[in-house]
């Protein structure tokens, strides 16, 4: 049994918020605990875009026990109106809370600390910054499309001890066990998006969707193709769910026109032989796509890494050596000439899948 | 505090005998406690070939205490005589003891169970088995050594997360961070012998000596040259320990006189363009070199790895990326054509060593 303090609280606001990942689109995802005198009167999460916010939903449980209740917050309630829902301080202003204990500040610049100043300014003790760094983690994603504009990208592949994808003759089904793919599919639904490069299309014909998502909230897929060479009977371009197709300005437009009749969006992305990923990002991001999963081959993994577009790497390492001779890469491109000069991951952890590894980092500078 | 009981006496013993591990050549491990009514009275661990064994030691300390008590031994006691020592079951049959706990039976084909049933003969308890696979772990270089009459091969290798040892221009010091190559000479101590092949001698011209080793017991530096190749003037060839080096039957004599003139070993395996690395080991266990560490460049560490001569494979991650263009590979061999024929590594075990993350497990039969 915890203690029943502060962290405990905030502990489970927490894990309430986590529970709802993947479910809230480019919203962050937060969790509100209200206690009155060491009971637990009010718990509350935002599940859905344009839906309650925690602490409302934490605050209409609590009723009339609120005033004179301390709420735990994951993340500073929002100031700012002209949203989908109302601000959420004058709310807890209004039911008479007495202290708000916040684990971070919104990095919203809307929102910036003017939701801690509001509280103040009405009386209210506001205690911030426990557990910060965990409520930050469960936000990574939307705390960069609310900064940059542009994706938090996570490059999730699974990979041979040896770094390879696929065999010398391209066979690659499967290199991990159940339990990894399994966890893919976990990943998959915690992100609006899933990207993947023509190449991997016509070779795996994949339909990019996950066994785990809820009607409504499939991923959108996203497919780059600087050529519109997909073909129109791809899996990808079901109905199941979104899919988008990245390609160059010189794209064929009959193309792109009977990709658009099936109900595929089409974007432009660049003048060149490839598409210019770095306008891809800020026109997805701009289309309110916060988090993408990047499941390419290693031409266009190598090239969003180089881009410096990959904010979180998943490396989910099989117990296998498949040897280097023509076996395709996780990351093709032309590296550094220095090991010292090699792309370093930061803040690495390890988890274990049955048999499989998955190593998490973040590249320098994420 | 430990209760104390049988496991805490063996775990004790186990302990003795892991810190003797790299000093006992191709001696196995062993530890012993002797426990008279509750009290140790008797430590002892087989601390270099030809010295007293673990048992010997032990009693000698217990004195006329080991009367009525109970010995832990990691492995079976010796029965057989003709070797440097004479058998450890008489002397624990004429101190008294009254009861021996074994963790492990001795897998060498001399005793094999004939110690266990010495001991019962002579009236004394024995109890087999306890904390059994952590003896067996402890020795599997003596196992398999005992056994096949070839060395156990330990393949360790520093790795970027994308399987490569150097960057695209060949540059490779360091992959690995300070932690990790200061357990490198940890492992290299361990071990009796230490490989490499000849394109690491001119790329690096390393010494291949351990920073750890006590006056004697350098491990025998092994390098594999089909052609002689080798400059007279390699570090590797220095007097600071033993070395052999390993060429086809078709090598230069005079380069061999020239070598052997200075205190280098020329072993001669194989008649084709490469060396026969299953007779080089051959050659090398009837040499009584029963540990290898495999410190290989891609080619030789891929042979070994095909030719099914490697027993352990070490993975040293860097938690870099260098890119897949012209970066040699830890296994340069042409592998399966289909994912589910790669070589599979079991009983994968994961340590952090600083920033870097060490894989160990064993190819899949061994």
């Amino acid at each position: 049994m915890d203690l029943l303090n502060d962290e405990t609280y905030m502990r489970l606001a927490l894990n309430m918020a986590g529970a709802a990942s993947g479910q809230t689109g480019v919203n962050p995802v937060v969790g509100c605990v209200v206690v009155n005198e060491g009971r637990v009167v009010g718990l509350g999460a935002h599940l859905k875009r344009g839906e309650g916010h925690a602490e409302v939903l934490a605050l209409n449980m609590a009723g009339t026990l609120a005033r004179g209740a301390t709420a735990y917050v994951t993340l500073e309630p929002c100031s700012h109106t002209g949203k989908l829902t109302p601000p959420c301080c004058e709310r807890l202003i209004a039911e008479g809370v007495s202290r708000v204990v916040v684990a971070a500040k919104d990095p919203n610049p809307l929102v910036a600390g003017k939701g801690i100043d509001r509280l103040r300014e009405a009386g209210i003790q506001v205690d911030v910054g426990l557990l910060g760094d965990e409520s930050t983690a469960l936000n990574e994603a939307f705390n960069k499309h609310i900064v940059h504009g542009i994706p938090f990208v996570t490059l999730k592949t699974a990979v041979t001890l040896d770094g390879r994808i696929a065999t010398r003759t391209g066979h690659s089904r499967w290199i991990t066990g159940e339990k990894a793919r399994e966890a893919v599919h976990t990943m998959r639904h915690k992100h609006q998006g899933i990207m993947v490069g023509i190449g991997t299309i016509k070779a795996d014909d994949p339909e990019l969707t996950t066994r785990l998502s809820v009607p409504g909230i499939h991923p959108i897929r996203i497919v780059v193709d600087a050529k519109l060479a997909i073909s129109e009977h791809a899996r990808v371009l079901n109905n199941v769910a979104d899919t988008i197709v990245i390609a160059t300005e010189h794209a064929d437009a009959d193309k792109a026109a009977l990709l658009e009749a099936k109900g595929t969006t089409v974007l432009r992305c660049g003048n060149g032989d490839r598409v210019d990923l770095t306008q891809a990002m800020m026109k997805l991001g701009a289309m309110g796509i916060g988090s993408i999963l990047l499941e390419g081959g290693g031409v266009l993994n190598g090239a969003m890494l180089k881009a410096g577009l990959v904010d979180k790497v998943k490396l989910i390492y099989a117990p296998i050596i498949v040897g280097g001779e023509g076996a395709p890469s996780a990351f093709e491109f032309a590296g550094p000439e220095k090991m010292s000069d090699a792309l370093r991951l930061n803040r690495v952890t390890m988890e274990r899948f049955g048999d499989d590894w998955c190593m998490t980092g973040y590249p320098e500078g994420k």
